[in-house]
């Protein structure tokens, strides 16, 4: 691997803020990735953990190979909620008994709207923005269509996130559920949880949220906030695998009145009993459908192992820290070229990822990935850089723009 | 683990039959399990090779741990339908570009059951049976009633399987649906797919397969049958691992008139175009949803390059004489302590398994579980064997049937 150079102030800044990171030493956990100088996508795919191909490896042979089906009794059927209890204690910030892994998010986002839906019977309107990640946009208007509801589609800065005062405008007594990415997957600005599920709440609507881009990254307190439902994925920043399941979180209150379309043996009350008519489980269980992804929730388990060696205010604030100096070397470094920054300034208002945008933005990133730097593009002109506080130092991020540095200079003709 | 004792004949047959067994080298690729005597529940969980252990392993550390993100555009994007197409050509008779893998059974169940129902408008009527699989039937009862639709439930032979004849009683041109088992999770009966499929066509209705009992045991034609859709799992026959994704059969005459209605970025036309609006990939992709689950999809790989080295039929030759053998034993060692056979005798009508009925079934499953003899318990008085053809010998089944035998004959006292 060429050696980077890094330009100062930055290469000692960067230097200074790993000696002084107090999570520094995880990184050592997740496994090293040959050629690669900067990984900038823990938000598109977190990096595996050191021990994950080994335990996944073991599992194989001990347990399914071993214990083979006596481990549906000795595990496996709580493993959905187990997971889910972990997940809602290291990083949602809500009790055990309502969070639940399995699926997709967009198979649990569809579920839960549909039944969100049928809870406020009598209301035909959802409202949702035309920014948020494809899945929920495309989720909103399926479900939409096939219950003859209209959606109320908010514009909000693209740069930023639905307001309480932009939600306020368009709420009434017709809506039934409010939409919405806490931590917006392009621009990554964050969303007022709590204040815009209040605003629901002041109407009798239900407020869904993804928790796509703020599991694992950004602080959460689902319960204290009284979020209703929430849906999120464990592959970015729970570093689950790529098309590791999802989870669902609906608080305990609403457990009992809900129930989701897609009625299975695995949520039914007794699933070996296997009686002539589905009677859901009581609680969270009521959300899964079919048998549960055994294999496929291991690596989680063990980035929510080491998660519980820290907390997330620590996470939140190595991320943030992340960020800024993302933005400060852009601003400082990048900006001559013609990059701009898509993500908000502010710290609290700024998830784990920072957007730059370019022209050139597309073949910038193929330049980047050939050389073993590897953010991500979002078209049309989206260089996103997402920051795994676990995985990632500062010297890695000063590195990868570095790199970006030197390629726009090479396109631009000056230094 | 101690001798077990065979009685004769069946000792001199099955070493016999394990001896002119083309498919025994085979059994040696499988992960042999410590302490168990004999695995008679491959139709619920089947056993790992011994490859997928490392593989997987090496998959995450080499792929995920080094391409990271790049991986999407270096084949997992692709791994639904390259999975997909290897099922289809290797265990269901199909072409490719009809099979794609994700979710679990029930949901594809859901998804295509909408689909299809939609795709026959001013019909008002499912046709299902009561023997089916419960996440069959709650999904039919779900569908119907969120579509305004009506059941028309078959009362089949619970031995068998429902016939064209009682099938062409309850079809008219209200029907838009047939959903059915090929193969009963229950009995083993196999239904009559062709002349099933042909009737349903006859009334201008879809039909429906579910084919999680007979994936990878008994043989498929769905392209000559003329099958319209399709479901079934990848744990049970394909050795996919506890959990693992299901997979879709949608005929291509139909692709691109169904419309499922989980709509998700992974389904549309360019998932990374992140339009306004969803629009429908053309082909098989678009019963996918959702972020493709990949490391789940890689243990069922190893089996399909298994099944590759063999064919069909001498599998379904294999499980024939597996079920026959066991079926003999029962007859001539344990109808006289009340054992009868639940499952079709004429091999031709019967799948992979075979279901053994005794009043003492509950707790005589779980005394063989604690000796190491594993079939699955069947409520309220099943005892079912379940033999997956390429892991099991002929004398694991009688091994494993001769503990049973012991265990009869203490309970009622003579021998």
């Amino acid at each position: 691997m060429a050696e980077i150079d890094v330009p100062e102030p930055f290469h000692s800044r960067a230097v200074a803020l790993d000696r002084a990171d107090r999570l520094a030493a995880l990184r050592d956990e997740f496994l090293p990735a040959e050629g690669v100088i900067a990984y900038l996508d823990g938000n598109s795919l977190g990096r595996p953990l050191r021990v994950t191909a080994e335990r996944t490896a073991a599992f194989i042979r001990e347990v399914w190979g071993t214990r083979l089906i006596r481990a549906w009794e000795e595990g496996w059927m709580d493993l959905p909620t187990v997971v889910g209890d972990r997940i809602a204690r290291h990083a949602l910030g809500a009790a055990a008994g309502q969070t639940v892994v399995g699926d997709s998010t967009t198979v649990l986002l569809y579920k839960l709207l549909r039944a969100a839906v049928e809870a406020r019977p009598g209301r035909d309107v959802i409202i949702a923005d035309t920014h948020n990640f494809p899945s929920d946009r495309f989720v909103v208007d399926a479900v939409a269509r096939e219950c003859g509801l209209e959606v109320r589609w908010l514009e909000p800065d693209p740069r930023g996130a639905v307001t309480p005062a932009e939600l306020r405008a368009a709420l009434d007594e017709r809506v039934a559920v409010v939409e919405l990415s806490h931590v917006a997957y392009r621009s990554g600005a964050i969303a007022d949880l709590a204040e815009v599920t209040r605003a629901a709440h002041a109407v009798g609507a239900l407020a869904l949220w993804d928790l796509c881009h703020s599991t694992g990254v950004v602080e959460l307190a689902l319960d204290d906030d009284a979020v209703d439902l929430a849906v999120g994925c464990t592959y970015k920043y729970l570093n689950g695998g790529p098309g590791a399941p999802a989870f669902a979180y609906v608080a305990a209150r609403l457990q009992d009145v809900l129930r989701q379309p897609i009625e299975g043996w695995m949520g039914a009350a007794d699933p070996f009993a296997m009686g002539p008519v589905y009677e859901p489980a009581p609680g969270i269980r009521r959300v899964i459908s079919g048998t549960p992804p055994v294999v496929g929730m291991l690596p989680v388990s063990d980035m929510l192992a080491l998660l519980s060696t820290t907390d997330m205010r620590a996470v939140r604030e190595k991320s943030s820290a992340l960020t800024a100096f993302a933005i400060a070397f852009a601003d400082e470094r990048l900006a001559r070229f013609g990059v701009t920054l898509a993500s908000p300034r502010e710290p609290e208002r700024r998830g784990g990822h920072v957007m730059l945008e370019h022209p050139a933005a597309a073949a910038l990133v193929a330049e980047l990935w050939e050389l073993g730097v590897i953010p991500d593009f979002r078209p049309p002109d989206g260089l996103r850089i997402g920051l795994s506080p676990l995985s990632t130092s500062f010297l890695e991020v000063a590195e990868g723009l570095a790199v970006l540095e030197r390629l726009l200079t090479r396109r631009h003709g000056h230094n």
